[in-house]
């Protein structure tokens, strides 16, 4: 029998459910959170397979504030609405907001008898190329705009990451967006690769390569990335070999180039492709874990642009938003809570 | 004891000794070849660590053909000069022909006291961007060029694999080129990132599509190429995950999109980089593998190029003309062999 842990006030359970992680938020009804858990339990490392590994995470995670605090709703985002996630939640389509969300959300009910809300990834098809897509992405994006009505008006965003990707907001809603693989090349790259071999282990690199140097190598990256022309990409990465083959570069330097040149690759291609939404002062935030926020930081530095702020963790407020907006609990009094 | 193995005419032992595989030529005093072998004891697959992994492998693929031809001079290219090779030969400086690669060859001697020489790679180093490198496609230029003095005057050679070489060729010499990392950039997408999880085996893509549906995706991922601005490739590379999962194409086509993609970013890129040799008709040669040779004609004919001429395997032509250059063999009557 499942211990419950009763939280007074407690208002709403949030999941933020992805592949490698699952993250579960304890909220009051004004969106505070009172406690707050996460586990290994990504949709890709479930317990046990399929249905009766999300019913266990899920348990594992939540049962003592389920059994406490009966009839708590529960919202979910991220990969667990993805087709190889508990109920597939299908991409809506651009332009969409937090109600777009919550109005195409899906309902799956847990062995236990509890009700899941889970939130829909989007989807971006422009006219001339292929489609683009995103999941857990819109949640955070949900969490910085609920305050923020200036931003909501008109803003670009960027999500570094392994897909890292850029968006354009116009009036309270996302209406066009790209990604860049820029993570997942990097770890391909140097895991898998010629290029990796020249390489040492992090910790060697830490060891050896003081901050300096390495902000340098990172910003040679960067500037070969500015320099570069249609195409350039699978020519330039072969520096991150030759430059070391000729000791033109410490080795323990290399992949701070060779980061600085991806996502150096990112920026000139993500800023021209979001030019119009950065003209004239408009915002542009950066929304994502610390050290790799520091990297964009210094490498928007060198194209000439400073972001308006940098934000971490914004999920658990959009899924607190995406609960309002399908309902599930009631706008905290006094705010103005659409995006 | 080895047993002899002679051959009238034997003149050279040429050895193209690369990263996965030794092939090995007995030719005769006109560039003939009389007997060629082939095994998988590339320097990175030798039958035993080291050095004596080198004599083994090299006592095993030509062993009998020594003792019957005692005194034929032995020349060898590729893998076998670099830094993890039986002998280093460093790189030698662009502008580059056969006679600077002769120069500045390197001797090693066998245990059974057999001489091989071991033609160095070649670098280019651009005032305005790293150095590049290449070892064993110079030897594959020098074959090429060694018939056809008009190619040796202006042409731009292309070599397409896992790391392509896009060369600049004027007054027989190598003058400058760039290498493309788009054949590993294809391996390590395709088998180790989330590109990779939609295709299906290689051997399923050749039962469910037909030639001319794989011929169409690979042509949607060159025409994306050509329409593509400075930084696009990372974000373009998703769409072999976008247009599956939104079941616009194929599972079963996505891996020839993909190869069109990264191979039309190569085009993009070199034919810009190497426009000045491109200009009024100079000859663009193919070189390399006949099916990956077919992929690259029909990309260029998207962008309107026909090559001048495809060639396969010019390695054993070229070891014999860089055996003549070091003076090894007489050049054959009546034939100008200078590149």
């Amino acid at each position: 029998m499942e211990t419950g842990r009763k939280r007074d006030g407690a208002a709403l359970i949030a999941l933020d459910w992805g592949t490698s992680s699952l993250r579960g938020f304890l909220m009051d009804s004004a969106g505070t959170v009172l406690e707050q858990r996460a586990n290994a339990h990504g949709i890709q490392n479930l317990p046990q397979p399929g249905l009766p590994g999300f019913e266990q995470a899920f348990a594992g995670l939540c049962g003592d504030w389920l059994a406490g605090n009966p009839g708590v709703p529960v919202v979910a985002g991220g990969m667990v609405g993805s087709a190889q996630g508990w109920a597939e939640a299908p991409y809506v389509a651009c332009p969409a907001d937090t109600g777009t969300l919550a109005g195409q959300a899906i309902a799956v009910d847990s062995a236990a008898g509890v009700r899941i809300l889970i939130a829909p990834g989007v989807t971006y098809a422009p006219p001339d190329a292929p489609p683009d897509i995103l999941r857990g992405e819109e949640i955070q994006i949900a969490g910085v705009l609920a305050d923020r009505p200036d931003w909501a008006h008109q803003a670009c965003m960027v999500l570094p990451g392994t897909h890292s990707k850029w968006v354009q907001i116009e009036d309270g809603r996302m209406t066009r967006f790209a990604t860049y693989m820029t993570g997942e090349l990097f770890a391909v790259l140097t895991k898998h690769s010629i290029l990796g071999r020249l390489m040492p282990a992090d910790a060697d690199i830490e060891a050896r390569a003081d901050a300096d140097a390495r902000d340098a190598a990172f910003a040679d990256g960067v500037r070969a990335a500015q320099a570069s022309g249609p195409g350039d990409l699978s020519h330039q990465i072969f520096a991150a070999r030759t430059l070391g083959i000729t000791r033109r570069m410490a080795p323990e330097l290399l992949k701070d180039f060779l980061s600085g040149l991806l996502i150096g690759h990112e920026m000139v291609s993500g800023l021209t492709r979001m030019g119009a939404a950065l003209g004239s002062g408009r915002p542009l935030l950066l929304i994502g874990d610390g050290m790799l926020c520091r990297r964009y930081v210094q490498g928007l530095a060198l194209l000439g642009i400073e972001p308006t702020a940098r934000l971490e963790n914004t999920a658990p407020k959009g899924l607190f938003q995406f609960a309002i907006a399908a309902g599930l609990i009631a706008p905290p009094a006094g705010k103005d809570t659409h995006v």
